[in-house]
């Protein structure tokens, strides 16, 4: 069962989504990983490293918007037309727990998709032994432009 | 010329500021350098280079991100009495231009003070041979607590 | 059955909740009545009039923000001690489509309550002919308070 | 001398302000008057009455949201050409202090104009016994579109 009622533009959305994800130099830097792509929905894994740590060897907060901004971003984009994409305009995360645990998983889901401007969220979770607790809840906003068949994170 | 009228509660705040920003680890992983620490402002640069990128080989939105939440932090960590330390609840940030240039300054100031609040802002700017443009602008909410004297990013 | 699994610290806190809105002298002004009210969960309805409209004829988006900011306050509000209350430190609101219809019904849920910061959301839907639609989406941050017993809009 | 650098597209951008505003009935129900009116700049004024409170005889946040959105969009709308308008897309709001006195002043100041996209921004101070305060800073979106002539708040 899908997570979602979006129906995608272009049937081939994983793999511009795969696609996009494997330019962005920063996602590799990091060790970020895609997880379940579904039209309108995009998970991303990462595993804790200490270069991505604060001070007390949890996932540091910017870590934790960096990888928010992008699975909102791409749960967005898998709804684009294949000569489209988007751009990331604002975005707000609260954070509500330490980043603590071995694995950031973030959900990011379509809010309300539109011909200029796309509203998204991302639920970001810490798993420390198995067990899930949300660390940050985001809500992002994006534009969605021609000429430009990426998501620019 | 002080850039703030802030009036530190530790004089010894710009050491204090100096230690916390060494001990986050993806500080030095990405790069970033401390620039100007006064009461209640502080800059953050970063470097370009290739891991920091997004597909277009600008800085990604989320190292942005990330440089914004930690420079407003440490504005606001300056202030802070020496066995006090801060935390972000949360940021909302505008991305106003690509993250063009070889250098990213990033300015954080106090808004308001505050004995359990602290609210922020800061300001991105990319330098481009030389040329000074906003890229993103910040606002953020921290909340002070005693016992963990730090900037927790 | 509850929306929420939430326990509520204090088993009058529906009324609690009903007296702190009586006070606000601008609900009523505005016409915005309660609706359910459950631990970490609070409805507001606000009947449309030609006085919360902008130039076209639908609710003004400051209004909208209004019972948006005030249904996830009384949110946090329902589960506090009875010697405590909430503040508005901040919130953010996207509108995803015009507040157009014959009413307005805001629904106010917890994401994470704290001992001094409480995360909330809240989602807006006009209500048109029967068809009820999203018309808006917020995430706000709350400061709990004791020795004011009331959620202050 | 003029509080910003930007050029109006059209050179009767004050009266079409004027006109929006004076077409928005929640404005003159609320009390709200226009203030200052330059390119990119706009005040708005709203003076106490007991409609407009929360229950400790304070502006409501709602209320103050409202005119910051305002101020910031026909800040935004002081800018367009005269066939074009703004939609507020989204706003985040930061309450620093009660918003305690005899009358609200907020100004609205372009942050980044744009063909699709403008950011704004709005502070908020509370005018007490002569002393000014700020109460609230507001970071805000706009959509820019043709065929819709007005700031739609």
């Amino acid at each position: 069962m899908s997570k979602t009622d979006f129906q995608p533009a272009d049937d081939q959305f994983a793999s511009r989504v795969q696609g996009s994800f494997a330019r962005q130099g920063v996602m590799s830097f990091m060790g970020a990983k895609l997880g379940v792509i579904e039209p309108g929905y995009c998970e991303i894994h990462l595993p804790f490293k200490p270069e991505l740590s604060q001070q007390h060897g949890f996932f540091h907060g910017g870590v934790i918007g960096m990888i928010a901004d992008s699975a909102a971003g791409y749960a967005g984009y898998s709804l684009m037309a294949s000569d489209a994409g988007v751009l990331t305009i604002e975005y707000k995360m609260n954070i509500v727990a330490p980043g603590d645990g071995e694995l950031l998983i973030t959900e990011g889901t379509v809010i309300k998709p539109g011909r200029t401007i796309t509203v998204t969220r991302a639920d970001v979770f810490a798993i420390k032994q198995g067990k899930r607790k949300l660390c940050a809840t985001m809500l992002q906003t994006l534009a969605v432009r021609t000429g430009i068949p990426e998501f620019l994170g």
